[in-house]
């Protein structure tokens, strides 16, 4: 019996070596750099943690089983990036580096492309539940300049923590477009989002329950804005004191990305309006990112 | 218009540290070492090659079709695993330190749990098409000691390069398993197996087209090796001059497990018998590694 773990280790890297050279001849070198770098480093990953046949064995079930919860509806692949933070890291890594820009964050799986336009100062809740709350704020860009005629695109959970392609029936409600008006002055009402679950029955939240992990996510509205010339920005607004700030189960917030809600009752809005009881007032202003892709 | 890279690859570093602190409270130490591995090793992958939000997208397409294609006959994920040597790799991680062991290498999709048993120099072809081929050998300890009663599987695919299992009727051929005699040996006729190649009309077909590689694997016969008190070995057997030795579409092949098949032409063979026209003789001897895994 002889341990000779030079031996063992030249072996593992002469496995490597081998794969890595099978992607040599490909033709597009994008490809073939990317698959190269795949390969280095799933393989370090099985090299560092001595993988077992056994472990080996749960991951391709854990793969198996993931996609087949995936259909039209559920997207359990997204739902593991997001958890192991690679959704949000890709996000980093494409990030305008353009200073004083509003920070990008996950898009998640809840927009819906065809949501209705609404008028500057309108409301994009149209039946969700909840603390009506008026958002208003700047579109501008990172020297300054107001943007007007931004497209403003919104969605968020109701009071419960669903989306509106959530409910049993098919209405729409918690999403709509408008425009930034003069000065990039944009306002509009809706409801105070809640803290939700992201789906937790499939292969994803036995991960999660496994590793002690919840899978709420802080409460938030998805804001998505484009004006030509302008980086496209996908990104969230999240409410100071949630509970779910610091543990997000995908890893979204960012501290430039809190807002502190102004809570009212019974006096006017901003807009003039009334509304009865309780409501609340959110602002927060957008700076845009120039086109200049890296 | 601000860039800082010391910044922007401070931030990318952030949120990895992020998720590997969600990892924390796993309460298995195990699970929690190979996902805070697992994580370190995704993020360096997507930082290093610069992720876009495209390709992104292309995996989660990529891993979705996967598990579509999947069902109890087809298993993409092992051939993903298989392709990219991480399957070897894990053989090669697992391998007994033992000097002198006959080596390991990938197990493969085509194995089946209840295939007959056959005599001492009996044929395990039962119908496969193709060259009887004899095989004999040894079995025995890496100190020389002969191991009788091993049991000895085998299971490999006919002259076209088919499984029983991709056959349209249910029968078996081209698998079964006997055990070693007096002295260790053991002896039983086949077929000499073919090329094939490995299911490619799925996600990782174009993978391996995309990179310009082929799904061929070379000719082989699979054995599966088990005695008391000693380590299971998977292997196979390849063939001298097989013209997919080198490029092998799931890396399995060590020079070690190629042997050179004696062809003969209307001689008696080693146990007595005339076959018809031609046949082949292996010898290919098994040593075993003894049971003290890491
Ligand atoms: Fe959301
Ligand atoms: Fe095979």
């Amino acid at each position: 019996m002889n341990t000779d773990h030079t031996a063992l280790t030249d072996r593992e890297h002469a496995v490597t070596t081998e794969v890595l050279d099978s992607f040599e001849a490909t033709p597009d070198p994008r490809l073939r750099e990317v698959m190269r770098s795949l390969v280095r480093h799933l393989h370090a990953f099985a090299r560092d943690i001595r993988l077992t046949q056994d472990e080996w064995d749960a991951g391709i079930e854990f793969l198996t089983r993931a996609g087949h919860i995936t259909d039209s509806k559920r997207q359990e692949f997204i739902l593991l990036s997001d958890v192991l933070g690679l959704s949000v890291l890709t996000v980093a890594i494409n990030e305008p580096d353009a200073a004083g820009a509003t920070e990008s964050t996950v898009f998640g799986p809840f927009f819906v492309a065809d949501a209705p336009e609404i008028p500057l100062g309108g409301d994009i809740a149209q039946g969700a539940g909840g603390v009506p709350c008026h958002v208003s704020g700047q579109v501008r860009s990172v020297t300054g300049e107001p943007v007007e005629g931004a497209r403003i695109e919104v969605w968020e959970a109701d009071d419960d923590g669903f989306y509106d392609v959530q409910y049993p029936d098919d209405r729409t409600a918690g999403r709509g477009w408008l425009r930034s008006g003069a000065h990039g002055g944009y306002r509009f009402w809706s409801v105070l989002p809640a803290p939700y679950p992201i789906p937790h029955d499939g292969p994803v939240g036995d991960l999660l329950a496994a590793t002690a992990r919840g899978p709420m996510r802080p409460a938030h509205l998805h804001f998505l804005v484009t004006a030509p010339g302008f980086r496209p920005l996908i990104t969230h607004i999240f409410l100071a004191g949630d509970p779910y700030l610091d543990r997000d189960a995908v890893f979204g917030v960012k501290p430039g990305l809190v807002v502190e809600p102004a809570h009212h009752t019974d006096t006017a809005a901003p807009d003039g309006s009334h509304p009865e009881g309780s409501w609340a007032a959110i602002t927060f202003d957008v700076v845009l990112a120039p086109d200049d892709r890296r």
